[in-house]
């Protein structure tokens, strides 16, 4: 018969092979990261290449080609080594459903290249293109971060997935302000783009300094204190600027050129904050290892003062968290066992079975504040389209509408989108 | 190499794998109800025995006595059934610690039931172990129904576990009434009591409704129907009644059985939806292996076409959704891949992936859906807390103040709740 702490032990060891797997998917994480970044530069030379009608950018976008390939070799070897077989892996269906998407669209990757060489496709089909393909890739990260069990993992998921999700979004603002300088001029729709871009990254880069630790929040500092940083604003500003702007002439150039700069230096951040997940699952790790095996100890050393496990636990019994810390005056007096064990004993177990209790309560409370940023933008879209629909607001007028609110009232817009959700027939009303 | 298509089968393993375990944790669970049952009516006739100072329900409890060992071996023979060495149970972790912490309380209940033979333990003390023990074996169906990843089966566990928590109030409020209609009255504390309970379970029991299938709902209502229920909804009316009422001399005995007959009804539902449950979680698997066999068969004669099942999906790019709706006329056309596939293989695949990640994220909806319920006590709880902090209410008038919010606006309390805490800091200013 199982025991209180055989069961306890047993929980344990469902942690370990829990943290097992997240190293395993923290590693695939990692590569993936890499894997996104090298096909961003391959986006951006494509879009160049196609732009220019195969003037520019034939030589680097082989090289951008060729280091896609070869990132894309060694994820999809991430993949291969995946446990696929035994079912043991708890957030399998979702992963690898995810992983499914990505590796249709991967499939088709050489004959969208083809079609790039030959200039049979648009610039703007590419990107799409690109596009979903690193849609898919992050969606891998998010599945990642919204399956993780422990909270500290789970929040550099988040912090990780936000920082991707923010770099993209640059990736795709540096695409978009080429095209307009390139041109010469910005519209109401570029700029629109524009904005959404930068407001995009903005809330991406403020949930990434949410969650992530102090270290990897000052890394990301410092890239703001970049001279390309400020030259980017200075750019934002004339192409969003309501009037049209004179422009330098090599501004296409520039921009395109501090973009890149500082979307690499967002890489290095990146790359700190998946060295960091990767310690941490290390580390966390080797820690509950280290309980498991004190927890056997204690198990053993009770096996032997009583010659059975099962009788271990069967010390007294306790009405209430009140018990404990009151003495036996309250009437919540210990009784022996049948089986003659000291109430000292019991009261270790019943220790262990409280702060399990507790621990698993932080847990969950840890992990549900993580996980609802990442499904922060999901409920302001939500938000957005009911302020649409009810108050016949334009998307851009139903966020700034949330945003202005958010700001006047010092709270998270993703506060403010679940109170109008939550407030929605009183909005019908009036 | 995997493919895309050898991941989605992979996916459906893990999903069956997932289906299997809470096989095994439903029949855990419907063991678990019934030994919360008989639970109850020991504690009840444990009340009577300790309150009458041994006279009555003597040899009853005995009776009690053995029902409920007899079902305890049965449960603890469940709990050593459970696979707790391979890690393989994904939600292990928490259900594990929640049997740990039943096993620790039910190792002194022997203990417990000789200081009751004894009479050397209060009825109020003796009542509060048996409430922790049940509390205990809820939270074992609370964690299957938190943990559940089919949404069906969630939604059934949901209602189960409320349904259940409704029953265990009901019992409590068999209690508290038999003790003052046995005192001949009720003070306003004892009223208060009372009043908690059956608002408690009006709660339990309307979530149980909203998640519960239809025939279950309609078992419900007849139970609802029956004479001892209108004659309880009688003796509330007298026991909170504003000024102390005449009370018949046989009334706590009349209590007891109505009580006793509406809880016996109770049982017969709770039967009815632990069956249902079972052969949800049967059906269920059934179809997910016959899902599992088509994606086999389509993978071999995929392979079988082109001898290599990497192949078989490296066919076309789609850039988008809207891709598949429309023809070859928008642009996005499909381009044929290195293996010479035909478009319409790949289509196929692509039809699998894309169905794949719509149902997961129904999935991930309708589990969202039946968790929040599940949690919407605890929601209600901290609105009750933010309001009694800001806004000095008690505890009684807080709860008052949130349900009738809710009644005036036609809305669910927990919307309520959710609105009152993330309107947190206006209630604070005005």
């Amino acid at each position: 018969m199982k025991s209180a702490l055989g069961f306890l032990v047993a929980a344990k060891r469902c942690e370990i092979q829990g943290l097992e797997q997240l190293e395993v998917t923290s590693g695939l994480v990692k590569g993936v990261c890499e894997f996104v970044h090298v096909l961003q530069k391959e986006r951006g030379t494509s879009n160049v290449f196609l732009a220019s009608r195969g003037q520019r950018f034939g030589e680097q976008r082989q090289t951008r080609i060729e280091a896609s390939v070869q990132m894309e070799a060694a994820v999809r070897a991430q993949f291969d080594q995946l446990d696929t077989d035994s079912g043991k892996m708890a957030s399998g269906m979702r992963l690898f459903s995810r992983i499914a998407h990505v590796l249709h669209v991967l499939d088709a990757l050489p004959g969208l290249r083809q079609r790039i060489g030959a200039q049979k496709i648009g610039a703007d089909e590419a990107t799409r293109s690109f596009n979903e393909l690193i849609a898919g890739l992050l969606g891998v990260v998010f599945e990642a971060a919204d399956t993780a069990a422990d909270p500290l993992v789970s929040r550099a998921l988040v912090a990780l997935f936000n920082f991707m999700q923010g770099k993209e979004l640059a990736g795709q603002e540096r695409a978009a302000g080429a095209a307009g300088f390139a041109l010469g001029r910005f519209d109401t729709a570029a700029q629109q783009t524009l904005t959404h871009l930068i407001e995009g990254q903005e809330r991406c880069f403020r949930i990434f300094s949410e969650f992530a630790d102090p270290t990897l929040c000052q890394i990301w500092r410092n890239v703001q204190t970049l001279p390309e940083v400020a030259e980017i604003e200075r750019m934002r500003r004339l192409a969003c600027a309501p009037s049209p702007q004179r422009l330098e002439a090599d501004a296409a150039d520039r921009w395109f050129d501090c973009a890149s700069a500082r979307i690499d230096a967002m890489r290095q951040v990146e790359d700190c904050a998946t060295n960091a997940l990767l310690s941490l699952c290390e580390r966390k790790l080797e820690e509950t290892r280290a309980d498991l095996h004190d927890q056997k100890h204690f198990l053993d050393s009770l096996s032997a003062s009583t010659g059975t496990q099962g009788a271990a636990v069967a010390v007294f019994f306790d009405s209430g968290s009140a018990g404990l810390a009151s003495g036996p005056t309250d009437g919540t007096s210990a009784v022996l066992g049948a089986d003659g064990l000291s109430p000292q004993l019991g009261r270790s177990v019943l220790d262990l079975v409280r702060a399990q209790a507790q621990r698993l309560q932080n847990i969950n409370e840890e992990l549900g504040t993580a996980r609802a940023a990442l499904h922060e933008r999901k409920l302001v879209d939500r938000a957005k389209g009911l302020l649409m629909s009810q108050r016949g607001l334009s998307e851009e007028e139903a966020y700034r509408l949330l945003r202005q609110t958010a700001m006047n009232q010092n709270r998270r817009i993703a506060d403010v989108a679940e109170a109008t959700l939550a407030l929605a027939d009183f909005l019908k009303r009036d």
